[in-house]
């Protein structure tokens, strides 16, 4: 019996979950939602996740786990192959730091519920919902292009080369990102660290397009 | 020589950093930052941490720590005292969501900084800001009193008798709350657990109003 990964092909926080399980080998399976038509929020999923919050994880005992970093966490607690972030205590601070930057600094301001409430609720054009999402990146991605620029622990990837905790949440983003025309010329070492997660299938495959439930 | 947390009187997230010390017994310092006058984005501050965001927490050694769970965490690595969160993997797993689903899903989207834009760059009304930040109390809320009715792991405090990381977080956000009239009459286990830590000097302590630079 395999684990199943409760998601949605475009969210940015399943994203990142499939490519933890992808890098870390592990088997499961999908049962999908459509956000747009508020599955999510119907009794079924609801009774396993009271937040109605993509991703969530179910393992075989039936507990559910949700949080896209909690999961992570758990995975990387669960499933030592492939350690996602490093264990000295220092290094595992900062690894966690960037990608908490992402995961709760940026992310949460572009999920989909939000710039679906400041179009509808606010009632904003579609180009001030862009402007919305690139200034949120923007903010972020300025100081994060310098947080690795400045640190000898980034090499190929965040922390050293091999891809783990940090590099899941820039690639998310900056697949994300793709959507609404930000202009990552300003940010030269995350697009590097993207790109070298785009030659990794784990990475690959984990995307919005590979999705088997895409549409 | 002890700690130097670098910080703000109002933030929900140095609330938290503050709440963590106290209960672990932990001396520390205050570096005080005004954010309505941006003193976090200046250049002695974007140098501890590019992204110009407080709690910062800056140890003996000049290592600097940021994101308030992150800090948390290193906290709970390197002072065993009082442990935030509990040592079993899906305990542990339990009490990190119910703390993410403030930290990552609710409060990122109620920062000062996010309520500015609103009223600055969207051009909305006091009273439009306020309906913003208690619809996503509420969207969290709601969600949050139901896994804490569900779970027979939640007693005194989310997680048994001691309070940990997700009663830190849930804390600061109820105490934030204040400031905007959220009505807590559909959320009593959330207002009983904020009002046992509202009994303890620990969490008092790292009010807002009893912060030595509070104005």
């Amino acid at each position: 019996m395999s684990l199943i990964l409760h998601n949605f092909f475009r969210s940015s926080a399943s994203v990142r979950v499939r490519a933890a399980l992808h890098l870390k080998g592990i088997d499961y399976e999908h049962k999908s939602y459509v956000l747009r038509e508020h599955e999510h929020k119907e009794s079924n999923f609801l009774g396993l996740n009271p937040q109605g919050l993509v991703p969530a994880l179910e393992l075989n005992d039936g507990t559910v786990l949700t949080q896209s970093l909690v999961i992570m966490e758990y995975l990387d607690d669960a499933y030592p192959r492939h350690p996602l972030v490093p264990a000295d205590r220092l290094d595992k601070a900062w690894v966690k730091s960037l990608a908490c930057n992402v995961a709760c600094d940026l992310h949460p301001l572009n999920n989909l519920r939000v710039l679906q409430y400041i179009g509808k609720e606010l009632n904003q054009s579609e180009e001030t919902v862009s402007i919305w999402f690139r200034h949120w990146v923007n903010e972020t991605f300025t100081g994060l292009e310098q947080q690795l620029a400045n640190d000898e622990r980034r090499r190929t990837f965040c922390y050293g080369h091999q891809p783990g905790l940090a590099d899941i949440c820039l690639f998310a983003q900056v697949a994300n990102n793709r959507r609404f025309n930000v202009d990552m010329t300003p940010y030269p070492i995350i697009e590097s660290i993207y790109e070298r997660c785009l030659q990794l299938p784990e990475f690959v495959d984990a995307l919005p397009e590979k999705h088997p439930h895409a549409s």
